[in-house]
């Protein structure tokens, strides 16, 4: 007879993960680069002894950001308080990433396959002069980006749509294009722009896609119908250039 | 007869600077050390082919960053419109280094000696769990800081004050430790506490040092009363240890 995890005493883990994607090669496992991914499984099998997988929501390429990463991982139980596994990861893991939250969930709890939404943020620095503090953490735009039909275009994403023309390597994600885009939204406080978006699921590198064409609306070279007909042609070559890692974070992953 | 900075066409420009300062062995230039000053003073010299002094309002630290150092140089006319030179030196420094302003001033403004005042800024970040965002930029305190005597104890600073127990090496500085502090105020906005002390000037290390007491009372570890005593004694030893430099941030220089 097969022994199942309950019998080991096996427990899930669920870590909620914050990072500055800067010194890293991404999140997950590489060879000849320091990842995300390899770091935190580094501090469990510091911990456990013993090496156990971690999976996360989803990869985010090198130098993204993340506040809201979430992984899982089984193992024996090991901590009765998972505070004290939380403090114990933090001290084994460089500044850079922090686990801000560690949870027990049901065993059927899968990272990857229980998501149900994501939530990203892109943000842009948009002054002729670049705060030097925000150079690794958001996208200097010199030019001016007019924020009105920005506004505009965002609204066409709304809903159901198939977004190929904003996945950079279409084989790489699931056989479907398709996606539900919930909300987008713009804000701006004082020469940051913020953009919102949170969907079902996201294509490779869409939100840096999405972002590249909002800032050709913003600076006048594309309508916001552009925009609408990029979408609608469900092609990548549609759509112009995709804005750099530096300004992206995963901020909250759904279940 | 001697000749005087008019009849070369010598003109002095003074430059508002911000830096994030944790790559710097801070501003002032020295033997093996990368410096802001070093740093700038060669882009001039990039720009000119020839050298020429930069005079900064004062030395930051290694790793203490600034939003609004202020520094003046004298050389002969050569860029009509001095945002272009602004361009050109910030195309000629790292971007940890961003001049934010240059404008011609008289030939008597001095940088140094010409200041009215000062503001910093002092930033802790509150919460039991470190911002990776934030790592080089904010002291981290893990234990709760409460507000309410620390508001107490900042009300002892206001005034014309001798400030020998906040000064690190009271022989650096010129012969009185008497200084004005003009506002105290602590802001905090989520787990980021603010502190901006604005004087006529400061003493070695003076923020550095008042924060460090600063955190003892809002420990409890001292009281608003003691914190009094210890600027009433006048001499460093009566005060607890020095904020590190990278929570510090130099704001404005007034003339």
């Amino acid at each position: 007879m097969r022994e199942t995890p309950q019998q080991h005493n096996v427990q899930n883990h669920k870590l909620i993960i914050s990072y500055d994607g800067t010194p890293f090669g991404g999140w997950q496992i590489q060879p000849n680069a320091v990842t995300v991914q390899s770091l935190i499984e580094k501090a469990i099998t510091t911990l456990w002894g013993e090496r156990y997988t971690l999976q996360g929501s989803g990869r985010t390429d090198a130098g993204v950001h993340a506040h809201g990463q979430v992984a899982h991982f089984q193992a024996p139980v090991k901590f009765k308080d998972l505070n004290e596994l939380r403090r114990a990861l933090n001290h084994n893991l460089p500044k850079e990433i922090r686990i801000l939250d560690c949870k027990k969930v049901p065993l059927t709890f899968h990272a990857r396959f229980s998501a149900q939404g994501k939530e990203y943020h892109y943000l842009i620095y948009n002054h002729e002069i670049m705060n030097p503090f925000l150079r690794l953490q958001a996208f200097h735009q010199a030019q001016p980006l007019q924020l009105l039909p920005m506004q505009e275009a965002i609204q066409h994403l709304l809903g159901t749509h198939d977004f190929a023309s904003f996945a950079s390597n279409p084989g790489y994600a699931r056989a479907t294009t398709v996606r539900t885009m919930q909300a987008v939204q713009i804000k701006k406080q004082g020469p940051l722009l913020k953009i919102r978006f949170r969907a079902n699921g996201f294509l490779y590198r869409m939100v840096r896609n999405l972002t590249g064409a909002l800032i050709k609306v913003g600076r006048g070279r594309i309508t916001p119908g552009d925009f609408k007909t990029i979408l609608e042609e469900k092609k990548r070559s549609a759509a112009p250039q995709t804005a750099p890692a530096h300004g992206l974070y995963l901020m909250k992953v759904f279940y």
